[in-house]
């Protein structure tokens, strides 16, 4: 058994790596790339693990990850964020010794980019509804007036399209989720049929949609990044179940209080993060799964960390649970959402023990 | 003017010290020692600047940061959390070489603590009604059971009472603050007359109580943490003003949608956290104020960051402040709640360009 004293984040590679296969496997029977988000993990001992099914191609989410990732050896980069010119120095560095692609939505980033070094890959930010950046797909006239001023520099190489329909993650049933879908492909494809001429890639996919659809008509690559752990975000969506959770939040007991049937951990916002998950009407910050010697299992009764401030978190548990727990017990928590948790952690221990590291 | 090209927290040294002294000239005048809280900032720099206020004292809330401060030469600290066994070795290792003292609620914590090493401080955590750690102060039997325990051991050395006000966070109003505080100093100076054989001193204080209140009888030191910077929390409860924030995000501006009134910035959960606030109904996650040459400057109309991922920041500004930004400009915004921001950003820039690191 590991000698745990403070939060740690667990990773069950095993778990990590049956997340890894069957998406890769889904795009494989799909005959889709698969380009997976690295910015849930941000660590390149993980990443390598997706090169064994095939992967040669990431995106990212910063010219922070960009580096290290360009650093460690990858040479096919999608920074999945619209364009900032401010990071142009780096863009020209590292563009210089991998293959980087960026994004972007519109014509003053286009024009910026014309006095670029050296030739990168440029997708249009396509918004399917989602509404937080990019150009809705049936604007045209727009994106022509994009692609003219992209093909005016050699250097400047249009790939294609990059479509992020995180409303998936709004979506309150299958069917909603569905529509979503469907709606985005079908509207992906319109858009590909009338870019023909420029032989556009269409790059698609939220852990959401690429865990729960099948059909991806049209799409040349997907780009999800959260399956690789998942968390109670995505199974409460159905992304994944439980089962599925690859990482795991350890957390000292450091006082109890039968009164309340709460349970104090050392384990708060600055381990978890803030995201909440609304469970029965409360909000929620982590559940307690079933600490066992090899890792987790999962626990019938649903406990969970009910508030959270900087380092303290409370549980709500049953009262016979909170009578046989001890001050120095260790609980073990999924948290609500793996990215913020991850990020905060800055590492991962897994379940013999290694020590896995982070941008 | 800074060369910042990705987003970086800023620090306005002379808003900050302006903050410190402010509170110890009111712990002056009350005749109370000030210890104050160092969770907020993190930093010895930081940490440094309270010297010229006569502070040798501090608290904070893990052994990781007791290691720090106590490396950077801090002879006593409160570790402000109640105590995790497993941190024991820690305990020992670093109570060799300084004061530190621990918080215990309950029995088993004690009992543990028998085994100590060399003479700590220990305080009894006292609930003032917030519901998060403690005893209540009404019962007497149960702290006295603690005492007799404490009392077995000379090693160690019962210090006093904590208390800890943060439901001083949830009042809706100027009058349900008072109430929570002449609450909780008046059934703390009973605890105090009740127990004053043990020769207890009293701790207690949150930022909204300490910037708000003017009574502290009873009161031995206040251990607030936040005000050192404050925050959009504070600023909506009164206990700052805005003006008094003296930390800022800056963050570039990467896309805009005259469409929706939007801009888009490289500004995200990784970055202010995903602590939200209610503003009319609401929530938001950060609030637009002026980027000037040396700094910023309070804005008369109110834009804030209203969604929030990863990465990115949606900031609903008017139409026509949108029509003038541009790709690659960068915002200003103060953040909800400055101890997560300063945890994720690891460090701070101050307006002078001086680079402050962090635990």
């Amino acid at each position: 058994m590991l000698k745990i004293t403070k939060p740690t984040l667990l990773l069950d590679r095993s778990i990590c790596l049956r997340n890894i296969e069957r998406m890769a496997a889904k795009a494989q029977s799909s005959g889709i790339t698969f380009r997976p988000h690295c910015k849930t993990h941000q660590s390149h001992e993980i990443a390598n693990w997706f090169r064994d099914f095939g992967v040669s191609s990431i995106a990212v989410s910063s010219f922070d990850m960009t580096e290290y990732f360009v650093h460690q050896g990858w040479q096919d980069i999608l920074v999945a964020f619209p364009f900032n010119p401010l990071e142009i120095k780096r863009l020209n560095e590292l563009s210089s010794i991998a293959r980087i692609s960026v994004l972007a939505d519109n014509i003053e980033t286009i024009n910026f980019l014309q006095k670029i070094e050296n030739q990168i890959g440029l997708y249009i930010d396509i918004d399917p509804g989602y509404g937080r950046t990019g150009i809705r797909s049936d604007q045209f006239q727009q994106i022509e007036d994009l692609l003219v001023s992209i093909n005016k520099n050699s250097k400047l190489d249009f790939s294609g399209f990059y479509c992020h329909a995180g409303h998936s993650y709004k979506a309150k049933n299958r069917s909603e989720q569905d529509g979503i879908h469907q709606k985005a492909i079908s509207d992906l494809s319109a858009l590909k049929k009338h870019f023909e001429g420029y032989g556009p890639r269409v790059l698609y996919g939220d852990t959401p949609n690429c865990s729960i659809q099948t059909d991806f008509h049209g799409i040349d690559e997907i780009t999800p990044g959260n399956f690789v752990f998942y968390d109670l975000v995505q199974a409460s969506l159905g992304s994944c179940e439980e089962s599925d959770i690859a990482v795991a939040m350890v957390c000292p007991v450091t006082g109890k209080y039968p009164d309340t049937n709460e349970v104090l951990i050392h384990g708060g916002a600055v381990h978890f993060s803030k995201e909440a998950l609304n469970m029965n009407g409360r909000q929620i910050f982590g559940k307690l799964v079933n600490h066992t010697p090899s890792g987790w299992s999962p626990l019938q009764t649903g406990s969970y960390i009910t508030s959270i401030s900087q380092e303290h978190g409370v549980v709500a548990m049953e009262e016979k649970v909170v009578e046989q727990t001890k001050i120095g017990d260790l609980m073990v928590f999924h948290p609500v959402h793996s990215c913020l948790t991850a990020n905060l952690m800055k590492g991962y221990t897994t379940l013999d023990g290694e020590m896995i590291s982070m941008c």
